[in-house]
């Protein structure tokens, strides 16, 4: 955890220094820095995601998977706007010896992942490099609506989650048992719902919505405080596979470990009706499992009648067998 | 230059292994790869370049310079197409622990080139890293006419180019005397002449034109291959700064080195008094130094009475003083 904080705050030194060192800069924009993307003045949505081996993946993730998720986990941020993933240009930095296995492996998984989530895979640089593989992708996306933003929310509104969460930290973690290569497989290939963000927005349906990459435990308190509105969350509502409920107990997997990519969203009480019917026209598991607080009352998510479970890094030691996993680096 | 030619093959194995896996995946494009940036049905321009340490800047480069540079060279390629730039999202990897005033410095040359460049950086993402420092940047543009390709040359169109040429080289290879700062000052502060591109495509003044990124003996080629159409250049023409004559003789660094970015472009005879205009209006030199040849001869670059001086690898050994430069990393 400490390490985990330290890159936290590092990253919220770096965007800090380049906005103050670079006042008056971002130009051109309706929402900057601290949603999951950027929105352009011309409805553009625009968003970076990197990956460098070692810190974002292991050989848990054969090269394929990694082309797969690096599409995923961009189109996930776009779609969590409102917006339809159109465009991505891929920047590669690869040692050498060129491995063209790997290369071809990866591109394999790079262009299903592209076509799978809608994007354009329209250009980018490769280079060489003397460290590991790192990967960054810049995804685009159009809106079809107003943009759906962390701070939208409004007092009252039910907060609903889409698919299953956890299974994606239960396979990080090891949790082994028959249900070992399912839960790992969504680790290896998230499948965000990049057509619910746009089709929410399209109707007019929700208030505000993020992607849920660092887990509940960490998102939720980021829309509560952009929002600046507390949440109550039912921990028997949050919805798990049967292979993670097969496997263990779900809570610390669904509220305290991320990289599920499902969507988490705000929206008043009026729309239910409708949200359920737009979840089953996508084919999408919509949940209701909470609700905001009041204006003026506290900017805290609660999690009702138990406290939160503690979120883990990613490469934390293995929680259930007690092996060690890989080194946080 | 054995490694150079592997790590150039390296980036035409990539970029066709991605291409091939994923058919069908490049759409909504007017122009794909080939040429410097992508451009979007809708008319964006879009470009991504990678800088890393040890293989694209070495120590001779401050961070503040090396975060001007990443600026100016994305600008260069959106210019270079005829395009205004627009906006840039960053992808930093950096190692643990954070150097903090390395990030300062970094952020201060950032701002310091995408204001200089009309780019507006609306955001980014930061990652640790196990190796060296790796940025990229992904920068768009906005058309202001038809766009400005290497494969628009027509037969017996003018070649120009802006600014003088060679000082950079000069600098990267260590030539020294009075001269030595003022030529590495171009290395690590390139200033390419983005109003430039822009005003030639508005104004429908030239068919085609391309960065000179890796010096005219590299790049001229590819505009040569796109257009299909030889080209003869004069080598006396060519135009040097005041610095690099009183060093050393320019034409090996004229020719055969890069990171100028100064612009390349063909345009007809019929033009120049206006092709001279606009450069006097935007404070930028305009040379014309050769010609496109006839349809259907032979497509190859000719130094007119010379050859080719060898292209150098970005860090080859000093020429000038026998010094040994940082190695091809």
């Amino acid at each position: 955890m400490p390490e985990e904080q330290d890159e936290e705050q590092d990253e919220v030194y770096i965007i800090r220094t380049i906005t103050e060192q670079a006042p008056g800069l971002m130009t051109g924009l309706r929402v900057g820095p601290g949603d999951d993307a950027a929105v352009l003045d011309d409805g553009t949505v625009v968003t970076v995601d990197a990956m460098v081996e070692g810190v974002h993946w292991d050989e848990r993730l054969s090269p394929a998977d990694v082309g797969w998720k690096l599409a995923a986990v961009n189109a996930s941020d776009v779609a969590a706007c409102g917006a339809r993933p159109t465009w991505a240009v891929l920047t590669a930095s690869l040692p050498a010896p060129l491995d063209r296995a790997w290369v071809r492996d990866f591109a394999e998984g790079l262009g299903a992942g592209c076509r799978r989530f809608g994007l354009s895979l329209i250009g980018g640089d490769t280079t060489g490099s003397t460290g590991p593989r790192a990967l960054s992708l810049t995804a685009a996306g159009a809106l079809v609506g107003p943009p759906l933003l962390r701070t939208g929310a409004r007092p009252g509104d039910d907060l609903w989650v889409s698919g299953t969460l956890g299974d994606a930290d239960a396979g990080l973690r090891g949790v082994g048992g028959p249900s070992g290569e399912t839960l790992l497989g969504v680790l290896r290939r998230p499948d965000p719902p990049v057509r619910l963000g746009p089709g929410l927005a399209e109707a007019g349906l929700a208030h505000a919505a993020m992607d849920l990459s660092d887990g509940l435990a960490r998102d939720l308190p980021r829309l509560c405080a952009a929002s600046k509105l507390g949440a109550r969350i039912d921990p028997a509502l949050l919805p798990a596979s049967d292979a993670l409920r097969a496997a263990v107990d779900p809570l610390p997997h669904q509220a305290g470990g991320g990289e599920d990519y499902q969507l988490l969203f705000a929206a008043p009480a009026a729309n239910r009706a409708a949200i359920l019917a737009l979840g089953e026209a996508l084919g999408v598991r919509l949940t209701r499992v909470g609700a905001l607080g009041a204006a003026g009352g506290p900017v805290e998510a609660v999690l009702v009648g138990r406290g939160w479970p503690k979120p883990w890094d990613h490469f934390e030691a293995d929680v259930d067998s007690g092996e060690a996993g890989p080194a946080n680096r």
